[in-house]
């Protein structure tokens, strides 16, 4: 463990030698351009339209944009999560004695959603037994992907301690061991390897804007980007991306649902705390939980991440719709936060008038999943 | 126009002639495989539930397939319609006087849908005015979108007697040029170039094959397709697909909607005359044309076209879920006939498992198109 523990570090080379370990496993998503788009967020009709600010004397912003989608909606099990995954089992596996821990006693995690499967997948890749706790008010759909991919589902209360108890017991049981979502704030979980594991998804879900970073370049004739804006739930993506981005130039931003106060990492910055209790029903579901604590210290440091902005409900079914229609994609509300910053927040279309001139920025956009139903379509968009 | 009419013929030399001229106009839009389709397309757990046919005494077919998506709803306007449009026009614009003509009077078409809108850009393109004739009970997006490309749309009534009026009054006012959607069976129409450009749409569209073939053998290591299944509504598409695929060794099928008779082809096929009228209003709208008479010549001809199967409406909705939230791909209804087909259509299936034998097939399937709102697959998934 000693030697996992100083072999991963906070940094793009850290970073850079998770994907050497991830990249077997996982798709290169692609990234793909959008005239249409480039066109609307280029001009001052989206944010008119929908935007939140008072216009009384003012004219909204008009910065030029041209827009670089990651499609992590194409990735393994639909979403980013993956990579995470992929790299903490890789790291696990490469200490003899933990790796006969996992092939007997297995691992456990608790996610409603996308982690789950991504570890489940990952967990069955290495013949590894998978026990993943779910809350017992998960759609079917979610709970069926996750016993799709071999994994022994564990149905919980919802709130934290019911999830907790549910946890140790399991732990307690199986002997497996924990890998968490990104963060695990509130567990006072007695694993050595928990902050290790938290490294080890951070530098992961990281790996996607290595690629980001390459592909972009590609695209545009050897330009590089401006900027990379990417959802923020616990932070572990956000983290990594900052992380994959040091000393690149490229400016990395974090977008949240506003909802019921579902904006805590942008609120924690303002008051230069962590915000450690969210309670929001945001059709963002992904981006429901608060900023962990490891992932804090990343993301509060404005030489990493230099902002974190935030939109309404309707902003993101506007930009949900926009994918859907325009550009033929499906993607969930989640992965539709960071595009609806950049059509719609006059705070931060103003930001990248006054900083990138005429010339404009080429901004990555993560779409960081694509795990919705139709049922959930119709019912987000019914009248 | 005699030489652009000894330049244009209808074989696969004709379809690479088509695709050098209107290269630069287009997307060469993504194939994509999915290891989850072709596990299901596999499996005999997917014709079993939503399969026609009586199992009285038999089991269900188990045919190989590996499907490669010819992903056409990424296209410019959102559909492969460009291809022909463009195509049609290169060629006009090729004679000088028919060029004078175009720039002054425009081209006329009508289309409810994706021919309208790629008629619109092909014009706009080439500074050439355009006057669309749409059913007045066209959805208000379609209308937006036709005139969002510069067009001047005209309304009409929706039966075939209405729009021959209106066309004939529009082409007389304006001398404007008509371009027909695909083939146009109906009219009786006074302008020369008309059959002329059936052919340069036919071998338009046929385009897409080409490079479906070239993408299937990269993505397959060196291993051409056994097969191409399209859709089949006027039948522009899957004669030219036939065209591209003579000499290759690759067989190609249709696939329609057998709702209200929606299967006009493969009815026509069986009874060995082409069936000239139709009147369904099948949830796959692109195809509810029936095959045009230069398009029939091809489609009958069992060395180029060797069959066409019909689904059913559940059938088509059953494959749209699964391209949404498997692959996270937006089609419209049309376009997923054809992968209903290879899913569904036991007959089909049977034949795959008797003529490839445990090798399976390659097929490639044209997603045609992906305009749709989320207006409309609220309507369609409502229970």
């Amino acid at each position: 463990m000693d030697a996992l523990a100083t072999s991963l570090n906070l940094s793009r080379n850290g970073v850079q030698e998770a994907h050497a370990l991830v990249k077997p496993y996982i798709h290169r998503t692609p990234v793909i351009t959008s005239s249409t788009l480039d066109k609307l967020a280029s001009s001052q009709q989206s944010a008119e339209t929908l935007a939140t600010t008072e216009w009384a004397g003012k004219q909204p912003a008009k910065p030029t944009i041209r827009l670089f989608f990651k499609c992590e909606n194409l990735q393994k099990v639909g979403a980013f999560k993956v990579r995470g995954a992929f790299h903490a089992l890789e790291r696990l596996r490469a200490d003899p004695e933990i790796a006969a821990t996992l092939a007997q006693n297995g691992v456990v995690t608790h996610s409603s959603g996308n982690h789950a499967q991504a570890l489940a997948l990952a967990a069955r890749t290495h013949g590894i037994p998978a026990h993943i706790m779910m809350p017992n008010i998960s759609t079917p759909s979610k709970i069926a992907g996750t016993k799709g991919y071999g994994a022994n589902v564990v149905f919980s209360g919802s709130t934290a301690a019911e999830r907790e108890a549910i946890a140790r017991e399991v732990i307690e049981r199986t002997g497996a061991i924990f890998v968490p979502p990104s963060d695990h704030p509130t567990s006072k979980s007695n694993i050595c390897t928990l902050y290790i594991l938290i490294i080890a998804v951070i530098l992961g879900q990281g790996t996607l804007a290595l690629e980001l970073q390459e592909q972009a370049l590609e695209l545009n004739n050897g330009t590089p980007l401006d900027a990379i804006i990417a959802p923020c739930g616990g932070g572990g993506m956000l983290s990594g991306i900052a992380l994959a981005c040091e000393g690149t130039g490229i400016r990395v931003f974090g977008s949240e649902p506003s909802f019921q106060g579902g904006d805590d990492a942008r609120r924690g910055l303002i008051v230069g705390e962590r915000i450690t209790t969210v309670n929001t029903l945001t059709i963002a579901d992904g981006l429901r939980t608060p900023v962990g604590k490891y992932t804090w210290r990343i993301i509060s440091d404005p030489k990493k991440v230099v902002g974190v902005y935030a939109v309404t409900e309707d902003q993101i079914k506007a930009a949900m719709r926009l994918v859907l229609e325009r550009m033929k994609m499906v993607v969930e509300p989640s992965a539709c936060v960071p595009l609806a910053v950049a059509l719609f927040n006059e705070e931060f279309r103003d930001m990248i008038e006054r900083e990138a001139g005429p010339a404009g920025w080429n901004i990555g956009v993560v779409f960081s999943g694509g795990n919705t139903t139709v049922e959930e379509i119709r019912k987000l968009f019914s009248a």
